[in-house]
């Protein structure tokens, strides 16, 4: 029986093989690709994709899959791999051929019109494209079933399980207790971070991006750092990890915090078990605990004072102009300043969620009928003005700065801000388990920590559920309260 | 009829696709690619390449490809294609899956048998592996047939239709005509290259590298230049090809005429018809046609006087103290200096050909069986006595210093020496064709000799047969008597 469920493993090694050489290519359209070289390079990442779901989808694999589906031969970790991946199958052959073309289709079109959009600075030019695609989301939803709300489905899809029944109870939170806290910091002393638009050269953030990647355990023989238009990080395997970031010599803050978020998402795959190449188990559980991982590096410990009471001298000495008038607590201070502002990918901690919240409404809106297409740029700048009190002057600064909806991506904001709750619960948890975290931060130690995540996360790929892996950790699910206490201790200490 | 000719092309452009999509992934390998990454990587390529043979080699295409050819709608250029891609669907599906997978089993261990017998400097290590290869070369060539030579059968996989009967009087020539103008070379008095040899700086060999490239012609819209160990040029298609190089700050000659090279095969993929992506007339002709033309840039036009009245004022000012006791005479003499060494990429423009000799004579030898690997390193030893009067003292200067053998590349060596007759046959042609093309050159302009290869070459693809190419372009079949003409002309010039 061991034979077959070795069978199964090549097959999916195979499926791995294609979509990691998806993200080679895709990898370097955003790095290396000359300006010509798009086009055709679509047409070849299309093709592979065709040929991955042709391989995934194939009849004799899902006969493979309900045959080994509750074999008890298996070992425990063998029958999760088998279900997730049923579960997959039963999932992608839910749509046809042309539904698959219709919907590849819909989805060009509607990043073509974002971009155009964009462009423009013009809502209107996206409106028609976007309703389209709510269209075709709301197809997708019956074809993939839910219980309660049309949305699930959606959800499910970037964090298996996930629901809107589980969500709106986690961002009332955000609505109630985040937004008194954020009132308390607005009545207290404001905090300056002027010094981190100075100018920063361009050779000595780069290499101390490097540095800080390395001193988080990065490992630069599984995988290196790029420029690109947007950070990111991708995997071609757990020996091959790639991260991406940007650098602005007028915006320190930019580089710094996005290599740190992105090498917090590195970790996470380089720390995945390189024998289950293929499996879920040798995967990443979901977006949200994908983003708690980068979350945690970025906030928890990059924003931290104890790391920076180590680094800050280096930093000084690398950037000693910008940097002459200012101490390491009013650096601190500084890169954990409270504002509201009007880009998701700019906001500060706490801020972020009310980004999220807000597209999370309008989501859900738009699937359940409830809101519409037409004038959603208004509707937007409403929800900014009610919840963060500003309102966007133009599109670009306003419904059209994300390119998610282009790319038909309806479900996926929530796990950011998921992603940050996890990260605080799991960090007040590693805080208990590893003694001194804080000291070994302050000396610049962060190898214990990192133990302590592949130990409990990284090692177990999707051995797990997100909920089942918060309770092992943690002894329960998922509490808004640990991101709150995090929150008002450090906010309320920076601002007091 | 035409739609069955569509469908035909729709399926060549996925199996292009798939096939673009490990160059890039290959091309990340050289360039890119993570100490511990390579495992994984050679098993994604090993994937693709499966997928794409077995596109390729699919029983419902080779129907189509039946129907298809010899259909009287077709138009010329149609009929060629399907006719090229019969014939290599043919070939492919002459190797039953177990064939194919023993050979990548013993090219593989080829590949690693030679890599260690490098490291030991122990040709004895490489020996046994190398006659396996021969075995499986010897089965190969039964299964492909041949009229009179086996080692027929491995010549046409790199040049379609060449033969050991063609090749042998091109050869006679090489070793009666050109070893004779060696001998007058050497009575002259010796030109002096050891300028070469000085301290060029990194950053200004690679700018000057890069603008010599645009010089050219190459379209850095489609394409770009990166560094890795052996210089390459690599294809995803007319929009996206890529050139590397290697900068050394002792050796200026090597990144310099590697870059020429290199350039001069991006320009042909470059050429190529975009709208026969993925066809024979939308891909190169053969390995000797590619050949050459990166040896008419690297030596016709690259180390000619004319061009070089261009560029060195350039090149003194980019380094003026190495260059500053040599005048362009001198220059033009130096970097067209003749002498025999032992490493065949580091050979002059005429002894390279006898180190082609050498493995073409061993070769063939091999394969009808007149030669044997035992003592072969001894057998190449004498045969560089015999031709070039010098012998190599370990094995890595002599019979391991290429990887061909060791990767199974057997056939591919004589399309060097072609590459560089054709080259002067359409050089010839050239200065007959463009007026006052010397005068061009030398003021830098190089954009009508683009012109003349786009128009007489690079567009057809593989629209004809090298020989019937070589008709259209010259009136005659390749002729060694154009490359021995170049060469004493030039040579007797620099040497008199």
């Amino acid at each position: 029986m061991a034979r077959l469920y070795d069978k199964y493993h090549s097959k999916m090694k195979k499926v791995a093989d294609i979509n990691h050489a998806i993200a080679v290519l895709s990898w370097d359209k955003e790095v290396n690709l000359p300006k010509d070289g798009a086009m055709h390079r679509s047409q070849q990442v299309a093709t592979l994709a065709g040929l991955s779901h042709m391989e995934f989808t194939n009849k004799d694999f899902g006969l493979m899959l309900n045959r080994l589906d509750g074999m008890p031969s298996l070992s425990p970790a063998e029958k999760k791999n088998v279900s997730v991946t049923l579960d997959q199958y039963n999932k992608a052959t839910k749509f046809s051929e042309a539904f698959v073309i219709r919907k590849s289709e819909i989805e060009s079109a509607g990043y073509h019109a974002w971009l155009k959009a964009r462009e423009a600075n013009d809502y209107s030019i996206f409106k028609d494209a976007l309703a389209d695609l709510i269209e075709l989301k709301k197809e997708e939803a019956e074809k993939l079933k839910y219980k309660e709300h049309p949305y699930d489905a959606l959800l499910d899809q970037y964090e298996p399980g996930l629901t809107v029944s589980q969500l709106d109870p986690i961002f009332e939170g955000v609505k109630k207790d985040l937004k008194k806290l954020i009132k308390k910091i607005k009545k207290s002393k404001q905090v300056n971070n002027k010094f981190l638009k100075k100018k920063y050269e361009w050779n000595n953030q780069w290499e101390f991006g490097l540095d800080i990647l390395e001193n988080m355990g990065y490992d630069f023989n599984r995988g290196r750092q790029d420029l690109s238009a947007h950070p990111f990080t991708t995997s071609f395997s757990p020996m091959d990890v790639r991260v991406t970031t940007r650098v602005d010599e007028n915006d320190f803050a930019y580089m710094l915090w996005s290599t740190i978020h992105e090498g917090g998402h590195a970790l996470y795959e380089q720390g995945l078990p390189i024998e289950d190449y293929g499996l879920p188990t040798g995967s990443y559980l979901s977006l949200s605990i994908h983003e708690s991982q980068s979350r945690l590096w970025e906030n928890h410990v990059g924003r931290s004072k104890e790391y920076w009471s180590y680094w800050y001298p280096s930093l000084k000495t690398d950037f000693p102009k910008s940097l002459n008038k200012t101490d390491l607590n009013s650096f601190y201070k500084g890169i954990n300043k409270i504002s509201p502002n009007l880009i998701r990918t700019e906001a500060d901690e706490l801020h972020y969620h009310f980004h999220v919240l807000i597209r999370y409404e309008i989501e859900k809106g738009l699937m359940e009928g409830s809101i519409d297409t037409d004038n959603l740029d208004k509707v937007w700048n409403e929800k900014y003005k009610e919840y963060l009190g500003i309102s966007a002057k133009d599109a670009n600064q306003g419904i059209l700065q994300d390119v998610h909806w282009g790319h038909g991506s309806i479900g996926y904001f929530p796990t950011y801000s998921l992603g940050s709750f996890y990260a605080a619960q799991f960090y007040a948890q590693a805080q208990k388990d590893i003694k001194k975290l804080n000291k070994k931060l302050s000396k610049g130690d962060t190898s214990q920590l990192l133990a302590w995540l592949r130990e409990n996360v990284h090692q177990h790929g999707r051995r797990y559920e997100s909920d089942e892996l918060c309770n092992r950790i943690t002894g329960e699910s998922l509490n808004f309260d640990h991101f709150l206490k995090y929150a008002s201790d450090k906010f309320l200490s920076v601002y007091k």
